[in-house]
């Protein structure tokens, strides 16, 4: 197979991340490749050895992917073309025929662990926790006979011919992932009437107020900000870039504008794309802010600009 | 000779708006027309029996001209080509051989009366004080022997056959009137570099932080507000208009881009004007706001709307 | 009588003003004193001869009454305990058998001119306008003969021997003036639930922004700011003071606050008092804004510096 | 020892953490009791079986460290009462005899992998890598002949028989991790002058903007925010608290202001303690933010209150 009919995915297989990934329709007519981290997923990408990789950029109990986040705001520029939320229940996976009261020792993903913290005091107190690489790994290891439980998606128990004993085992209520669709940069999609769009920004200074500078660049247009994560830069304690993502498309004409906004107010702007939101909802648009707004100052402007205004 | 080369004025002859027309080179090739008010000088613009008119606007002692805001914010367009700034110090003017001694009575138009209280008060205690039209009208009244003594601009003395008695009076340090040359909407003179612009907004909505958000459109572009006056539109009680000066010229990026987000962010706009400023001060620029900025950022966003980000 | 029970007034008798006066309750049992100017309204109270002074300080269609504005911002304190609202409807007076047709001259307050522009354009295209020193005193001239016909309050057809041939004219809808009862400073009234608090302040500098971070320390707390009003300080052209009116009382906890942040971050600031609204509006309070909430958070804070947060 | 005695740490011995808690002077007197996490380190402190815990709070390469972020946010009160900086450089730890030639398998604590990748490639490029559970359990591995060397902090070489083959790796400049020192909640220590104060916070509302007016209580007071972070709240994908640090103590007037804005404008503030900076640099004052200024505006209020103003 060709490179452009290979995704890349975070491994390995049987993660939520390759369960993610299967909701996409065009999955099913790629080459899917797990990798064993995310920047070696997103590295195929920028070498030319992948089409696109998909990898987990935020969960809702654990917050920001910090690999992800870092890998998209340094390097060879890349860009979000698509994204996934998945609800993240765990099943508790064992070799057939074992009982609850059999289950003296469980495993699974070191993120997995504060997800399920509660329900193992409930319903398990008296179990041993050890990590496993990843909620695959840890079937794996109970497959081989290692520990007697796993935590991982119910779909990964017939890959290690386990079965599940409890389904749906989360501690939070509304557990999900959000996983990204990343390429090289290229035209993004057109806009779909509801739309995200993601940048990285790097402050100028640290004077009092200067965050506060930025984020008023979204507020003046109305535009709302749906994540903001700080990040180090790397040159020490206090520095930080801010990876943001907000409503509508940067071809909406308040989005460009914001996105303008940016790149005069800030040392640096990378742009991460713009792409259809997964939960599909349309933003509520402020009066004075709707495409034909800007259309309309920016003719009334010219109109000035040539003594007709 | 032809209503192109005539500019109408504040009338009468004599007064200090005759004065500071005479600042501008121009003055010097044009018909001057007093006029008996602010609406009339207009008008006569407005229907092209005149090319431009000269009216104060703005006086640092008694603010704003109100006739002069009111007409530039309603009825046809008009639009502001030159600034003239002049110091305002009054001459006591009496008939000749007149002393300090007689002043039994003075006179003056009511604008001049707070100028020149204290000086009255301190040298003139027991004079008696009547209000004419005009300063120019005061010393004609004083010519007719009406009164004893009229402040005006000593330049009106010989037009009336008095005499200056005591010159250079006037209350506040640095009492200034400000007139603007007014015409019919034409392209803004080039930038000079020092520059100024005006508008006239009505905000959409009374809620809370409306007009907050309105000066946040120039504050985020580093855009200095000069003057603010808050006007009645006629409405009722509360509701009202703004006229704005603020440094830069139309042709700025930064300015046209407040402009803009005035246009969209109000119900109306109305553009004044961008003309050199009088003190021809450059203004400071704020980092990333420079044109040079405004052009970077629209050629990025460009090249992120076509992938190459 | 004593001057405790005098109140001057913005005379003469049967102008707008008085009529305005005659609307409070108190004017009943007081001496009421017409005086020839806002400065010698204002000053009998200041001397102590008069308890308080009722003064024109806004007009819907004519806007600020910078006398009274700037009397308020300058020398000795006073405050403002009630406001009234007027509406303003011109009768046309004219002697008694006068019939439309036989005006040929009218006569009125130089202020009432633009309010009636419109009528007399439409009704009385020919008539000669000439200005009187006000409503009242255009009336006398009526009576004496001078003018055919005048401008001003139904109320003074009688005290002039005059009939009203034409009552309720006015240009703009709505039109209406605002008044207030000024009196040396005490405590503030108690709260109604529909107060409105007046002050002015100077901004410490002329950056960019000055103004605006003073709006937000009203935004900041929810407060609705009714009325800004720029005043020349007198320092030169571009140094302004800044009139307000704001919803709620120095006793609401967020319009406290509100006046400690200006106190902090202005040059200087001069409480002008709380007072009952005229139009009986309650102001809609933002989540957070209420008394209950500022006592809470500053509980909060005690137990955070006592280490119980 | 008593509980009060006892500081735990996030073991286990021989990191960076027990170097970093080294120079704090009181570890001297106290029993040192290394622990297997973050919670587990906090929750000897809620329980009482601890004075106080030193864990890591943020790293200037690999970010926030989540699980310190997310204990603090949550759970029974905690406050911070100290601060440590430690620039992080790595030592890699080899057997006695081992030469850089020798090293095919190198391990350490998967967080140290993204700090030394740079000098790895370059010095090592064939070595295998491997992470351990931490870098003292890294360097144990060496010991025990599982690898040939470990990254970790030089001082760990002596605990377990290793040498320090190359020292002061460290692929950024001024990588540094800071400590806190959390305690129960008591009353903060005396501002030193230069002090930190730390909180989080959970906006009310994802109307756009909410993020901005809670800065903005930061920004009327000039407080500088020198830190802040989101973190899913676990309420589902786009809702998140913050948590922050700014300039200042508690007990400074401005930052008491600005914890009682963020009180009264947000869902819920936890007040995470106010102690003395580890870089010792003071604070730039504002105009008008000194405790001076907050007491003369809250005098100037009550006379206002009482008639005085």
């Amino acid at each position: 197979m060709s490179p452009a009919s290979r995704y890349t995915y975070l491994g390995p297989e049987g993660t939520f991340t390759e369960a993610a990934l299967h909701t996409l329709p065009e999955a099913a007519t790629r080459q899917l490749t797990p990798m064993v981290s995310v920047p070696a997923a997103l590295d195929a990408v920028r070498s030319g050895e992948a089409q696109a990789a998909f990898v987990p950029i935020e969960n809702s109990v654990e917050g920001g992917v910090t690999a992800t986040l870092d890998e998209l705001a340094s390097g060879t520029p890349l860009m979000i073309y698509r994204e996934v939320l998945l609800p993240i229940a765990f099943a508790l996976l064992v070799r057939p025929g074992t009982a609850l009261g059999d289950v003296k020792t469980v495993t699974g993903h070191p993120v997995a662990q504060p997800q399920v913290r509660g329900w193992l005091g409930a319903n398990l107190p008296d179990a041993l926790w050890e990590s496993a690489a990843s909620n695959a790994d840890g079937a794996r290891l109970v497959q081989e006979g290692r520990y007697d439980a796993a935590f991982a998606g119910e779909f990964a128990a017939a890959t290690y011919g386990l079965e599940p004993l409890v389904t749906d085992i989360h501690d939070a209520e509304n557990a999900v992932t959000r996983f990204v669709l990343v390429g090289r940069p290229a035209r993004p999609a057109a806009p779909t009437g509801a739309d995200k769009t993601s940048a990285v920004f790097w402050l100028r200074t640290d004077h009092p107020g200067a965050l506060l500078e930025v984020l008023q660049e979204f507020a003046a247009r109305g535009v709302n900000m749906m994540r903001i994560e700080s990040r180090p830069t790397g040159e020490g304690i206090g520095r930080y870039c801010f990876s943001v993502d907000c409503e509508g498309h940067v071809q909406d004409r308040r989005v460009g504008d914001v996105l303008m906004g940016l790149k005069r107010a800030c040392r640096e702007v990378r742009f991460l794309g713009s792409y259809p939101r997964a939960d599909e909802q349309a933003p509520t648009l402020r009066e004075g802010t709707a495409d034909g707004d800007f259309v309309a100052a920016a003719d009334w402007l010219t109109r000035c600009l040539d003594g007709r205004g």
